[in-house]
This record gives C-alpha cells, sequence and structure tokens, in this order.
C-alpha cells in the first residue's frame, strides 16, 4: 500500500509546501520564546493533514481566492496548542521521538505559548470577515477542551464503554477535522449540502484517523512510531481495542485485563500480555472494522460532487488514514 | 474614602445582579467539572470590574440593545482563564483566601477549563456577528498569552527595568480591560472618536489597576489582601516599586536587595528589610505617583463625553482603583 501515500505526496507537495510557508510567515508573536515554542512542536513531523483537509475542501467547492493557505493554518495551529496543552495534561515524556516541549521549556511557558496559538487561530479566523468560520472554530475549541477533560476523567475507568470512547474521540478528534473539511467549504461559499457533505466527510474521516492512532499504540513498532507503544495504557487510556477486549473477555481474563490497567507501572510482560488478550477477543479486528465503516461513509458523502482530481485525492486521504504506520 | 465604594456600589448593583446571572447563564458546559472549576474561580469574591466597564460604556455610548450583559461574561471568562492558567504557570496555593483551583482538581483539568473559558469567550463574541468586536478579543487573548510569558522570561532579572514592567502590565491586565471599554463602545456603534477615547479610558485605568495591585503585595494586611503579602518577591515577580528602589538605591543597598530578590526562601525577616528599603528610597510612593497620573488621563479621556451619571461612575470607577483594599 506504500504507492497510496507516494500518490497523495506526488500530488499535495506544492500544497504543503505553501503551507509550511504560511505556517511561519502567519505566527507573528513579539518574543522569540513563542516563536520557538510553537516551532518546536509544529516542525517535528506533522503531516499537515489538518491544513490540507481545508485547502482540498475548498477547491472541492471551486475555491478561486488566495486565502487558503493563510488561513488552513488556523487547524495547525489549534492542534499544535492541543498537543502541547495535552502533553502537560498527561506529563508525556516524548512525541514524535522528541522530548515534549514541557521537559526543554518547561509547563508555565508551554501552557502559555498554546494560549498564545489558540488566540492566534482566532485572529486569523477573524480576518475572513466571515461570522460563520469564526464561530466554527470557536466551538470547535470549547468543544476540544470539553473531551480533553472527558478523557481525563474517564482515566482508568473500567466503566468506559463505545459510548464515552466515541464521544471522546468525537470532540478530541473528529470535530477539529470536521471543522477543516466545514471552513474550507464555507470560505469557498459552497452551498449548504456541500458544506454539511464536507462535513460529515471530516467527521467520519477524523473519527477513523483517532481510531487508527489508538491501534498503533498496541501495533505499532516503537522507533516508527515516536514514542514508547503501550503509552494509552500506561495513562490509563481505555480506547476502542481494550474496551472491546473487556466486554468480551470472561470474568478471569476481564480480572487479569483490570489488575494491569489498575496498576501505574505496567511491565513491558503485563503490556504484552494485554495485548494478547486483546488480539484473542478480536479487539484489534474490531477496531479496524469500525474505523474502516467511517472511512467508507466518508468517501459516500463525497459522491454529491462531480469527479474531479481534488475528490479523488480526498478518497485517496481517507484510504490512507487506515493504512499509515505513524 | 469608603465613601465612594458605597456610592459606586449603590448605583451598580443592578448590573452587578444581571452579570451574576448572565455569568452562570452562558457557560453552557457538556461537563459538571468544567462548571465546577470555572465557578470556583468565578464566584470567589471577584469584583466583575471588566463586565462592569464594558456594560458601562456601552451605556455611555447610548446602547439601547439586550446583549450587553451577555457579552459582558466574556471578559470575566477571559479573566478567569488568566486566572487558572496563571496559578498553574506560577504554582501558587492561595488566591482570595481560598485554596487555588489546581490544588483541588489538579493542574490537568485546571488547564483545560482555562482553554473551555477562552473558546466559550469567543463563542459568546462571534455571535455579537461583529467581526470588529471578535477581533479585538482575539488580539487581545493573543496579547495576553505574550504578557504572561513575557513577565515568566523575566522572573528573578534584576535588569528588568520600568519599560519592560510597564509593558508586561500592558499585554497581562491593560489590554484586557481596554478591550472591555472598546467592545463596550463597539457593541453601541459609536462613532470612532469615542471608541478610541474608550479604549484610552480603559488602558490607562488597566494600568493604574496593576500598578495598585502591585503596591498592595507590599503594603496589604494578609487577611486583607486574602493571600500572603510579598508573594510577588518570592516568585521573583520585579514590580514597580522595588524597580524604582533598585534604581535609586546605593550599590551598597541595592546588593541588599538583590540577594534577597535572587534568594529563592524569602523569609519574613527579609521581606521586611525589603519594604523598608523600597519605603526608603520613595518606591511605594513613587508607584503611586504614576499610577494617580494613568488616572488622571484615563478620566480625562471622558471628557468628550457630555457630563451624565454613567460618565461620573466611570470616573468614579477610576478614582477607587487607587484607594481599594483588595
Amino acid at each position: 500500500m506504500k504507492g497510496l501515500k507516494e500518490q497523495i505526496l506526488g500530488s499535495v507537495r506544492q500544497d504543503v509546501d505553501d503551507i509550511e510557508v504560511a505556517l511561519t510567515e502567519n505566527l507573528q508573536p513579539h518574543l522569540p520564546l513563542v516563536s520557538q515554542v510553537a516551532k518546536y512542536i509544529m516542525f517535528s513531523g506533522g503531516k499537515r493533514i489538518r491544513p490540507l483537509l481545508m485547502v482540498l475542501s475548498a477547491r472541492l467547492c471551486g475555491y478561486k481566492g488566495d486565502y487558503d493557505k493563510t488561513l488552513s493554518v488556523v487547524f495547525e495551529y489549534l492542534h499544535a496548542a492541543t498537543l502541547l496543552h495535552d502533553d502537560v495534561v498527561d506529563d508525556a515524556d516524548v512525541r514524535r521521538g522528541n522530548p515534549v516541549a514541557h521537559s526543554i521549556w518547561g509547563a508555565p511557558a508551554t501552557v502559555l505559548v498554546g494560549d498564545f496559538l489558540l488566540a492566534r487561530s482566532i485572529a486569523i479566523a477573524a480576518e475572513t470577515d466571515s461570522v460563520p468560520i469564526i464561530d466554527v472554530l470557536a466551538h470547535t475549541t470549547a468543544q476540544m477542551s470539553e473531551g480533553e477533560i472527558h478523557q481525563l476523567l474517564h482515566r482508568g475507568d473500567l466503566a468506559t464503554g463505545e459510548t464515552d470512547y466515541m464521544e471522546i474521540i468525537g470532540r478530541k478528534t473528529a470535530f477539529l477535522i470536521q471543522s477543516a473539511c466545514r471552513v474550507g467549504a464555507l470560505l469557498a461559499e459552497a452551498p449548504a449540502e456541500q458544506v454539511e457533505a464536507l462535513s460529515e466527510y471530516g467527521y467520519s474521516l477524523g473519527i477513523s484517523f483517532q481510531m487508527a492512532d489508538d491501534l498503533l499504540d498496541y501495533t505499532a513498532d516503537t522507533a516508527v512510531l515516536g514514542k514508547p507503544i503501550g503509552t494509552d495504557l500506561k495513562e490509563g487510556k481505555l480506547t476502542l481495542p481494550i474496551i472491546c477486549a473487556l466486554q468480551r473477555a470472561t470474568q478471569e481474563d476481564r480480572s487479569r485485563m483490570e489488575i494491569i490497567v489498575r496498576d501505574t507501572d505496567v511491565t513491558e510482560k503485563d503490556f504484552e500480555a494485554v495485548v494478547e488478550l486483546i488480539r484473542q477477543y478480536g479487539g484489534i479486528e474490531y477496531t479496524m472494522e469500525r474505523a474502516q465503516e467511517h472511512i467508507d461513509q466518508a468517501k459516500k458523502r463525497l459522491n454529491i460532487f462531480e469527479p474531479s482530481q481534488t475528490r479523488t485525492l480526498l478518497e485517496q486521504l481517507a484510504d490512507y488514514v487506515l493504512v499509515r504506520q505513524v
């Protein structure tokens, strides 16, 4: 499936290059430290999937203006702000193979640079003079923080079910991707039907994106992932693979898993035992299936658009979510 | 001077009551925890000076609509968000006589509820459909986070001068108060001249407000202040009283003060010695004078408005900034 990645990259190279330039140009901090921390988090291997989805959504709706690249950075800034705050919240050590920002600059500066990025995003959005666009962003930001709090409250909570999980990943991941697609359509002043179709495409893609991410935490290579696998389990985050396995397991196996989840010091051996049980009860497969369903739904939403190179690219991006390794 | 406080309170009671109701009604969180943390920080003795200034500014410009109280909560939410993040950043213990939020709910939830309040503010502002209003808020939020970072970078820095101090308090305090007044005028669709006059009033008032606050940290009663005095010194925050004294002191006295500032463990005796030196070199008096100048400037800005009860109230509020005890 490596061909798919190459194919996508070939088609979006110019867009990604423009987005990279816009990311630096629009930061505009007064203090060098803000720039350092923001760039550290933003230029350490992100794939620019969110800005790219905004730019492609606008293009699919026939946008011909020149504000798309500038506006698209908002989705990378908001994402970066969340990463900075999350790493403080989770007290993480490593992200994408690098030490987390707060281990270099301290939690205070990291929290404040996150605040700056949130604020800068809204300021850039305000320059569109479009209240619907600003509105989408403000609501998305509120939802994202509530998603994170929801996850925090469910940490280590063995009663976390699939419904909770769906609500958490909806708020913390899918809403931002949805709003990137929605804002693209709004920027193009697309008819309501197209705005809704792209919003739903984005939401479903976002759900799959997070499910794939949660799977990687159980299945990936540490070297490829850039952080130790099993991190979610160690942080007490119950994601779909283990939620599924806990529901299907015998009382005995359930107890074994519960003990490990409750343990704050998960050893390599414990982790392997949990992965083995998750596999045995089909938790990996189930998560893959759910993610595939959402990808299929996402692609179906694009049917209202005429076939075009951009539509094909958005379909390919949806497929890519499930085969990516990092 | 207690008469002034009573006089103001008498005039604004109905407004403050309306603001209190709006503060609860507009929070609209999905999670009870968000509400708990937000209410804990908001309903622990704040004076609603920021929402009140917005409401009065709108009234001074002839606003007759009914969105003023709703919109005014934005300034209390933004202020509360800053307090939540600052207390995490400063690792403070006590605020207004109560344990800080993060000592009860933990830093993660506190940071995230702060994010929620920031986002909620922009969402409420977006409901005005006024891009200039949204723009003011987005830029203010960005400036505030940069102000806090600036302060953080200067912590314990003995080279902090009056220019740095003015820039820090401008960003971290005056901009929000300025934007409350500015947004009030914008909501009333006031002519540019009135918008600018109220902005400048708010900025000058904000500067005095922070100077008075910084003075209290050296002169107030712990019981009245609700937190131990000398907190700024212990946190390495150099404010105008000590900046002034350091500049005027003999080499010997300067060294004595520097040793105490650098010390991370300031004793009661050290603190008293510093206060004595600050008094001796006129640091308290100098700060009072600067604050008074800004109050005079603030009041002068209101001269373009016809005399009215609202204008008198705004003038009284400016005077009150300097005589308040907490």
